[in-house]
């Protein structure tokens, strides 16, 4: 059996806590003979920060360039707020994103129905709620240039952001978004704002022809970003596949999140491209959620959406979907249990703690 | 009693029909002796792409910078798809906003009791909800220069767009926000991606300086953007004024909106500053749904949402908000009596028409 060079970065808040989860899951894994895993560690994000002075040191960048997948749990905090802005947490994730080239961030809102309660959204409109967002995740509004304040001089000073996407990354983000949808129910929604901007222009228009071309099997429609936004509140089982850039991504697969009810449960891919001479692919899993400061190093933060991650990197990078699904079932099964963290504590379950969560797991396997 | 010149730009798709309605309630007002109006009517948008060539004629320009206030009611449309970038029908709305400087979007999201059920979220999350988003009008990514698409001569093409925001463009929206909230909750929240964009950066410093200068007595809070997104569909009623730019205001104002389950009852205001020789500002009032051109002409559209912006014209443009209260109280005693238009129809409600909706509102002023 091969060996899965794994590089966890678990990074602040209730990161290190949740990757401890993962640890144990694997090492059941390897144990049971079910998946051989070579660990390694490191820091990424403010604890970086703290310690090498930038969010990800270059021996880390190294360690990443050489893992089969990365799993991070979560940057950022508080503590970091006023660190210099080539410092701060989230420097860490974008460099990964940005060097590995992981251009496609796969982001599944999926509704467990043991949970559908615990949306804010009514049970019919989330009940059965399985979406899929693919960000674009290494262009746009995150990495272009021009990216500057400049002091005007008369008290007054002058902010700067480019959006820029070329033809080609548009192109290729779309063709993961249709070849997903076609292992789906086969519909994908693209999303931008070409009614004031050209990026959106160009983007339909690429995404349009792509799908005439190559595509014309699966189902395509647009959508403008505010009236998708609206579109998932109101009714978001007409979706399947979202396909999008990296600054819409970010908010509408946050609100796709949220609308579940599981956000705690969720996990999340960024891809890059299958190299035509080994067949790899770089790859990073983490969490939808984030770091949690303020229930960080309480013990009591939900380890799923991480546990989660380590399953879909079986999937996607290691292509052990069969394991991979055994531990989403085992997922299932604890939380058919009655068993819940307090994020997704309901009447009538039982509340545990992060160990005793991911231990709950290991038992079901 | 002072005459106030109102332009009614009706536009696209369901805009003609919710706009009579503002002209029969401003007629009765009129002959009520509680307002007097001296109204102009001109295009915008897809039909006036149609008739002129371009979303909004030099004549109609001119008429609206003449104007006390104008009243927008939608633009665009599927027949105006592939009509040139420059001519779509959104331009001659953008144009409005730049050209008459109306750099403050106010966009309050309102639950109405009657409409709690109609929202895809629970009553409680929604019940009472009373947000106002201040979006910046007419900065950033909508009007910043390069926005253009490049040949790059082998099969790519380079779009780009430019998000520019100026210390006195936040700060002047900042201000009409910290404002508000003193009339309102106290409370104003700031939206920004601090963490990756440039503009965020000086967005979140220019806030914090103006606060900290002018506005101590207000609760500020700063909350990046796709995490706000989350909140507003976890816990909204946690919100008062919500500060933010272009791009995300569009996005997250729809949101709220939605929340609400009452879009069609939403109007909203651009505002310009006030110009200190005359005490006058620039001003158009616009309902927050779209031109629904799906509905159009068939004589069922939701007025309330336009005839609520006449409401917001008296409130702001035109000190009487006496009259405004007494059009506020004249909807909600319709929805209270049962007339419902089909958007917001519920069991054991009655479904009426655009028009006698209007006509209902009359009947109850
Ligand atoms: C941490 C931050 C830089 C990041 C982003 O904006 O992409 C996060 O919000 C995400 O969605 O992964
Ligand atoms: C019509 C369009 C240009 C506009 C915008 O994006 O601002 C609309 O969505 C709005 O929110 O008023």
């Amino acid at each position: 059996m091969a060996t899965h060079k794994l590089l966890l970065l678990a990074g602040d808040g209730i990161g290190p806590e949740v990757m401890a989860e993962v640890k144990r899951v694997a090492a059941w894994l390897d144990q049971a003979g079910l998946a051989s895993f070579a660990i390694e560690e490191d820091l990424v994000g403010g604890c970086a920060y703290d310690a090498h002075g930038a969010a990800i040191s270059e021996a880390a960048m190294v360690r990443a360039k050489a893992a089969d997948a990365v799993l991070l749990g979560a940057v950022g905090g508080p503590k970091w707020a006023s660190v210099p802005y080539e410092g701060r947490p989230e420097a860490g994730l974008l460099r990964l994103r940005k060097d590995l080239q992981l251009f496609a961030n796969l982001r599944p809102a999926i509704c467990y129905p043991a949970l559908a309660d615990a949306s804010s959204l009514k049970r019919e409109v989330v009940e059965g709620l399985d979406i899929l967002i693919v960000r674009e995740l290494t262009g746009g509004v995150y990495f272009g240039e021009p990216k500057t304040i400049t002091d005007l001089g008369n008290g007054q000073k002058r902010a700067i952001d480019t959006q820029v996407y070329d033809t080609y990354e548009i192109e290729r983000i779309a063709a993961v978004a249709f070849e997903l949808a076609r292992t789906r129910r086969n519909k994908v929604t693209s999303s931008e704002k070409h009614n004031v901007m050209k990026s959106g222009v160009l983007w339909k228009e690429v995404v349009t022809a792509l799908h005439e071309r190559a595509y014309k099997d699966v189902e395509l429609e647009h959508n403008l970003a505010d009236s998708l936004a609206m579109q998932l509140v109101r009714w978001p089982k007409q979706y399947d596949v979202i396909v999008t850039d990296n600054l819409f991504g970010d908010i509408l697969s946050d609100i796709a999140a949220m609308l579940t009810g599981s956000l705690g449960m969720l996990p999340s891919a960024s891809l890059g491209a299958v190299d035509p001479a080994t067949g790899k692919r770089a790859a990073l899993y983490e969490p939808v959620h984030g770091s949690a400061p303020d229930i960080a190093g309480k013990g009591i933060a939900n380890p799923i959406a991480m546990i989660g991650s380590l399953a879909m990197a079986l999937r996607y990078s290691f292509n052990q979907g069969d394991v991979a699904d055994r531990i989403d079932q085992a997922i299932a099964g604890v939380l058919a249990s009655g068993k819940r963290t307090g994020d997704i504590a309901a009447p009538g379950t039982e509340t545990v703690g992060t160990q005793d969560m991911g231990k709950a797991i290991v038992a079901e396997l």
